[in-house]
């Protein structure tokens, strides 16, 4: 199992500008922040689709590398996306993932996105992982 | 707000066939129970994929009609299901739903399936209702 | 490759019961009929829901064991279904597969359903196979 | 019914720095191109996930469009999305969008996403737009 200091060093290196704080940091639940700035946001004042879409999907590999370490060649094969409320745009969301399937080829991570500060989910996903076997 | 009693008498009228027993009954957390019998199973001794999807479509009707009443047009109009590992065929199967958007015309709920007694969810599946305009 | 006559076969053999006809069995189109019956019928006069989802997820084994042959352990690992229009009652269903991909361990299909004789989709569905390795 | 020149001149006022050109723009296929440039593109020589799943998105929101005009509040409530393959790094994307449903207050749009030049699709998406009532 990988440590909360081992990932957060592992994902300085690997994505230097990323705006990512990880918050939680369990088996039950991992909690990803992101801070949001000018860029993420659309007209209309709230944060950008893919803004999230990104965030939930950095939120399930967060949650598999901890179980199965620094595997770099685990790819997303499917994210399923709802879109339940307008975030707001003077707030970072957070992303809270649930790992509901850790197989060996195969992993599956449920998400909720929350506008910080806001009790009800902006919005949900369910994300797939391939994992390489072993050699 | 629909009671338990009132939903329970309501199955009972629109569904008599129906192996279906509501559990728990909150704002929080729908359970809804499927008595599984012979014709549910798959060979391998397994609970078919039909029926758990149809319990899981159940499940968000059920915590759906609770908030909105008995408005028999509420339909499906999205399930999106994931198989985590094979139920075991002697036990019940248990579907969770959490409502995760109550709209004006669409919701969307979230539901978590267990074989009864085990801990690990065998499915996962989010679906989503439309909801029919007010007259 | 199995051409249509080895599946048919296989087919009887393996579900007896099964009310599904093979009619297009090409690479690029998979179509499977289900004759449907009073059973299958929801109030209102409409074909259920688990009746098209579990056409769908057979249209989509079907391609897929046309390409690899027939490997017992292939399992659904997601269904992803869209409801479009109330299917007539009096009618068949149809469902036309592609496969999007063949990979080693995952295959990936759409599928559209339609009622015999009309040109709208009443449901479309992307379903996920896995594949065990080769032994 | 919106032109293909109507469209172009409201993407062009609408979205300034996009990188999109419609293609095709007929009621069976809409095809929206995306000119990949390097911030695009992932470690490894690929196109990003958020591109792609950007680009999905606005293909169904241009079919949308092309229906019932340039309505504002149309918003995306779910996007299934399914990566396929890896996209090359020297070519455009090209995404190609079917209308599913267009119904009063929902659209379902398919999309398949190309890599120019290539055959196989890279990634597949299903997505569902919200319409909001008339006035």
């Amino acid at each position: 199992m990988v440590s909360k200091e081992e990932m957060i060093a592992w994902f300085k290196s690997e994505f230097p500008q990323a705006r990512y704080e990880i918050e939680d940091f369990t088996t039950d639940s991992i909690i990803v922040r992101h801070r949001v700035e000018e860029r993420d946001l659309r007209p209309g004042g709230t944060v950008s689709g893919p803004t999230m879409m990104t965030l939930a999907d950095t939120a399930i590999y967060v949650a598999l590398l901890r179980q199965i370490g620094f595997v770099a060649l685990a790819v997303t094969t499917s994210l399923n996306f709802n879109f339940l409320r307008k975030p707001v745009a003077n707030a970072d969301i957070l992303a809270e993932c649930k790992l509901l399937k850790l197989g060996r080829s195969l992993a599956v991570g449920e998400v909720s996105i929350y506008s910080d500060g806001d009790e009800a989910p902006v919005a949900h996903a369910v994300g797939t992982y391939s994992i390489p076997p072993k050699r």
